[in-house]
């Protein structure tokens, strides 16, 4: 992702060990870098939501883990490096990156046979966990290029996605889900336009994927959530490009509440409808999404207050009675029926249990 | 509707001859009672959007055009008259009810031999024109009704309704359209709670439709435009009933931007959908509402900054970086496919041209 006309991950390793993330608590009103010298910086920028979205979350941690490393004592590192991987796991407790990548840096640092070791395996560990997140993500735009080509062949003119809340590079350490085949088709010249669902309650649309779609270029319009039926209704959609938190196994997707909505409408109008994710996103164990993802449902007055820079100043606004009660429902799923497929890292397949088995032969047992 | 346990219209006549109106724009946060003592009083409330929906529109023309009758000279009332009417319509051009109404006076001004009679007769028509729109209202609560007691009994608890943007009492005289059926069946002591669509982008269900509910007393919740998907997919929602800005004579449904997503969802989950409407709504003249009914596009603002109060005040927040363009769609249509009632004042149809005619067989002309 470009950001005022240089290329930046969300997340990278400077040369004297620190580590440097975008600051995305002052986005879209600021850009910032912020510096993690420590395990502790490392926590508290996933406690803040410094850095959030699962690709990032997990980067964040395994560096944290290697920061650890550089703080672990001569002996009995083992010790420190498993505190470390439990302060890091407790900052954001449902997000099962976390987990994932400490314990991932705890392996390899199992095989360290002194002090410097430690470090030197914690950083590759952390560095080549960071890689891979981007390398995922920018096999994903490959794979999404192609629909995104096929759809500029037949129409002979500018391809308009719709898509539904941060599935962004900021997500992730780069070019993210929903977003990497849009930066790719962006980036070899075809003429995208991408209508942004500010996506409430939180707004991430508005405020982070129009954020990094200014910034590298991408023409883009913002809407409410309640425009994609016109638009799709008046022809303005050529495809919708989502990202997913969850998927099962025979391909129900999970998604910020709301995707749902905008694949009916895809349906009744012919519009195609694609969910893109890191293969880690399936949940193999599951198959009825509707039945058997739980739904979290968050803090009522993310729905009652909304957000944003009033007069220079964050600050934030009651849009309902003070009296009024709220609910507060943070995803919802969008049946398999009404996906047309699924683009992940490693192809495009049908959202079907067979189909995405063929792509991923290792989940049949 | 009742506001703080007594009986209010949202305009009325006192006995001094001046007109009091709820005044909408304090409305959520400031319950106050503007007094207009003229024509000029009336256009602005028309202008600032103290008064606002199609039926209170027209009904605060009509008593403007009393009050200009009592400013009227002792002769040459009529040119005065007409003068009145061009100053009230040309306060809000695009509200079809403001010429309904002051051409209406106009007609009963016109059999007036004096000045006395002409008041007398002003006052008469503007005080019917009011009566008729609240009475309008109530009867389309009576019906909606019906369709309430059908699903209460079937189901034997709580009625769980849906509702987009306020097609409520604040609308009209009294009652509301939407919200008539659900104040009725409150009234009888059915069990009612109403999810209530926030409607981006100008939130009138979380600023007037959740006020007027909470006012009268009916459980309601306030809900992301989002999230009426995932709720349906749940069985919480038994019922929808929305408002309608134009209904076409083939039963196609022109309302606030997002409604046709919320009768998507419904026929995905088998929740029936039902549009309230007075019979002024419907465009005869209509038969395809998505070739036809065109849709106004509005300041780009009202998406890129949202309203509310803020430490005790009036504020706006940007939710977006100030470089984002955004797009305003006011509406959507609802196909008449996706519509399993038309609730009347003259009783409920089916959303096609030959059960609406049924009911209105003067329009077959």
């Amino acid at each position: 992702m470009n950001v005022q006309g240089r290329h930046y991950r969300t997340i990278w390793l400077n040369p004297d060990d620190t580590v440097s993330v975008i600051d995305q608590e002052l986005l879209p009103f600021e850009f910032r870098i912020a510096v993690l010298r420590s395990r502790d910086d490392c926590a508290e920028a996933l406690r803040r939501m410094t850095v959030r979205g699962a690709g990032l979350i997990g980067a964040t941690a395994a560096y944290g883990m290697f920061l650890a490393a550089r703080e672990a004592p001569e002996r009995g590192w083992t010790e420190h490096m498993r505190a470390a991987a439990r302060a890091l796991e407790a900052t954001r407790p449902t997000a099962k990156n976390l987990e994932w990548a400490t314990s991932r840096v705890l392996a390899a640092a199992a095989r360290a046979a002194s002090r410097s070791e430690l470090v030197e395996l914690a950083r590759a560990e952390a560095q080549s966990i960071a890689d891979a997140d981007a390398e995922c993500c920018r096999a994903i735009g490959l794979h999404g290029l192609a629909i995104i080509k096929e759809i500029y062949a037949r129409k002979g003119g500018r391809v308009n996605i719709l898509t539904h809340c941060n599935a962004g590079a900021l997500a992730f350490v780069d070019y993210g889900s929903a977003t990497a085949p849009i930066y790719a088709a962006h980036d070899e010249g075809i003429s995208v336009h991408v209508w942004v669902d500010e996506t409430k309650p939180r707004n991430q649309g508005a405020s982070l994927t129009a954020w990094e779609l200014g910034n590298h270029g991408v023409p883009h319009t913002l809407v409410c959530d309640n425009a994609g039926g016109h638009l799709m209704q008046h022809g303005m959609v050529d495809l919708v490009i989502t990202g997913a938190d969850r998927v099962t196994a025979s391909g129900d997707a999970a998604n910020k509440i709301g995707t749902y909505l905008k694949a009916l409408a895809a349906r009744d109008n012919g519009v195609p409808f694609y969910v893109a994710l890191p293969s880690s996103t399936f949940d193999w164990s599951l198959d009825d999404g509707v039945v058997g993802i739980p739904i979290e449902e968050r803090d009522p007055d993310e729905v009652r207050y909304v957000g944003g820079l009033c007069e220079g100043r964050r600050a934030s606004v009651l849009i309902c009675p003070e009296s009024t009660r709220a609910a507060n429902y943070g995803f919802d799923v969008t049946p398999a029926r009404l996906i047309d497929g699924l683009v992940t890292e490693r192809g495009v397949c049908k959202a079907e249990r067979s189909d995405i088995l063929r792509l991923f032969p290792e989940a049949r047992s």
